[in-house]
């Protein structure tokens, strides 16, 4: 199906939707978990392949084409999140990105580490494992629900003390959908002296974001989440400034032979064979977002969509909204039902083909809601859950 | 086209390398950078892709896809190379493998770390890096190209010292072919209680190997190369008794969250995000060798395929075999042409497309030489060479 350069000219979500196969048999709600790879994309990867297997795999050709892949994925992060392409580290997940920030600090014996007590697990770990082998003091900054952010900005500043070097935070909480306020954060730690790490698995691809403007330090990020690529690309975006102090820690031919002029690029954070086919992926699916509307374009129409839903549910009784929707203008909805068990909801919800997630910390559901999410999807939902509210 | 259980049964090598479409259209001398995938692997990895739209992507039945792939893939892994499918940790490539056990290590300042001189500059520089981030002492043992294993041996031996903790090695050299005798190399290192990382990329799915009968501590490799597999996935596999000891340094929810019944498995050094549908193609391309013939028999047909070349290279005036074969029973075939540009060589070849590479150190080329390749390319890569060595 030919999509249209701009939304307004041509297309209805309806006839978006249809690039998505994954939303031909089921009401989707897992961006955040995975988003949904178009047809254009799963066929740009099969004619990379072929691509490579015809010209290759290995030849003189097929390793300047490995270099452009690179190079044309970072500028098509670029001109998704802003920023030069020189800032960005091509990883497999928004978890290696941090795994690079972590690993690449130059940590002394009771150095001080902070995060939130709402990371993803994953990430969560990963900052144990760092601080438990540098012998790193580790700190959680709480982030109740509700709280107001000066009084989340308060807490970060009140835990930074003189031995404090990173402090990581995701931008959207991944249980609440909870949205911190990263600029004011990247303000205090800038003042502070100290780095900060943004876990942009629930915000990019979803807020409209310029980190070059915003100045962030670390900011790590998925392409299989709300961009809707494939699976095992991703970015780790670095301040200009900061790439030649943060340390390389896992090495190979990739970020260790790169040519002078590339030496002091974000390049120099990638390791090795990557499934360099799925780049072709990926920027079909950033270009397809792009050729729907701009970032704000879709990003208000996600909003809309959300507020569907939290109108529905809230007139729904037996279900709880976590939080209020002016601390989380996110993609992530999450509620509980009141006296059932969630797991055993989210069961019969995939046996009527109703894809959302559980979420152990606060035991909730959580439904993500894209600008593709449409209306029959929110009623199918809404539907569902009165269903099971009544069993 | 149907592919026979057994090769003798059914299938001539001409017949076989029709599965793969890159044998198609060139000579192809190039599997020790990447190996050409199969018609079925692809097709593998587009059901996956399409199973995972159908299904989700994100969904409890893909969460236990997901489980279940790894485990199939770790088991298939164990099937070619040996061992127990919880002494493999998926990887994307052999460089990962190498950084973990590099990084997992409890290296305290002034340790040692050994290497040799030959090692993948990919490899060397993650050894590097690691040496100076930990303050080790970094020695490398020379590997002169006709060198006898006992002189290896014992160069290695008197390099290890009482700070000693990794002697870090490949097993097939990837300039030359160069092969180690890492079982006796195991076998001074366990003596001296060193551990024992070998760099796999240029042996697995060459030489026959059963990984937990050598015994061997750390075995890093890729499914991309010799395998023909998917470029991105590889295997770092484990002694079972390291498992514990070895500890993870980049992690997220794929090792950090595993069950109680698989936290002492190499499983623990995976981290997160990867692109799973490409475990159904190395699979797959794991399983189309292993109809054609046992690695015994693969084996034997790459050796008298390379000694074909061996003895038509031997009959050219103007080329120089790097190594004798008796040091390399390998797949890799390295010959300098004296008195021409390596890289200009190359460039011709590539226009007829003739695809080897060339190597930096010592400056050659390097012809790999598969159980697939057949004599009809052979005979045209001895036949460019002369007329390269005629200009």
């Amino acid at each position: 199906m030919p999509v249209g350069k701009i939304r307004s000219e041509s297309q209805t979500l309806a006839e978006h939707r249809l690039n998505y196969p994954a939303l031909a048999n089921k009401a989707y709600f897992n961006y955040g978990g995975q988003g949904t790879l178009s047809r254009g994309s799963l066929e740009e990867i099969q004619t990379a392949y072929q691509l490579v297997q015809a010209e290759g795999p290995f030849s003189m050709r097929m390793l300047n084409w490995i270099t452009q892949e690179l190079q044309r994925t970072r500028e098509c992060f670029a001109s998704e999140l802003g920023g030069d392409p020189t800032s960005y580290a091509i990883t497999h997940n928004a978890t290696e990105g941090c795994n690079i920030v972590f690993w690449g600090i130059d940590w002394k014996p009771g150095d001080h580490l902070i995060i939130t007590d709402s990371e993803h697990p994953g990430v969560h770990a990963a900052a144990e494992q760092v601080a438990k082998r540098q012998q790193l003091k580790l700190s959680m900054v709480p982030t109740a629900q509700n709280q107001a952010d000066e009084s989340i900005l308060e807490r970060i500043s009140s835990t930074i003390d003189e031995r404090t070097k990173l402090v990581a935070i995701s931008h959207v909480l991944w249980n609440t959908g909870r949205t911190l306020p990263v600029a004011e954060i990247q303000s205090l730690c800038r003042k502070a002296n100290v780095r900060l790490l943004i876990d942009g698995a629930q915000s990019a691809g979803v807020i409209p974001l310029d980190l070059a403007e915003l100045d962030v330090d670390y900011f790590a990020f998925p392409g299989h989440k709300w961009m809707c690529g494939p699976e095992g690309i991703g970015a780790l975006y670095i301040r200009p400034s900061l790439i030649d102090e943060l340390q390389p820690t896992f090495v190979g031919w990739r970020g260790s032979m790169l040519g002078e002029e590339d030496k002091h690029t974000a390049a120099k954070f990638e390791v090795a064979t990557s499934p360099f086919p799925l780049l072709c992926g990926l920027r079909s699916a950033i270009d397809l977002h792009q050729r729907w509307g701009t970032a704000a374009e879709r990003y208000d129409q996600l909003l809309e969509n959300v507020r569907t839903l939290r109108e529905a549910l809230s007139s729904i009784e037996g279900v709880s909204l976590v939080i209020d929707h002016q601390r989380a203008p996110s993609g992530l909805v999450s509620f509980s039902l009141i006296g059932k068990s969630h797991s055993q909801a989210l069961k019969t919800l995939e046996r009527e083909r109703v894809l959302l997630r559980s979420i152990p910390t606060p035991d909730c559901l959580r439904a993500s809601i894209h600008y593709l999410t449409d209306k029959t999807e929110i009623d199918r939902l809404v539907s569902c859950l009165k269903a099971v509210l009544a069993e």
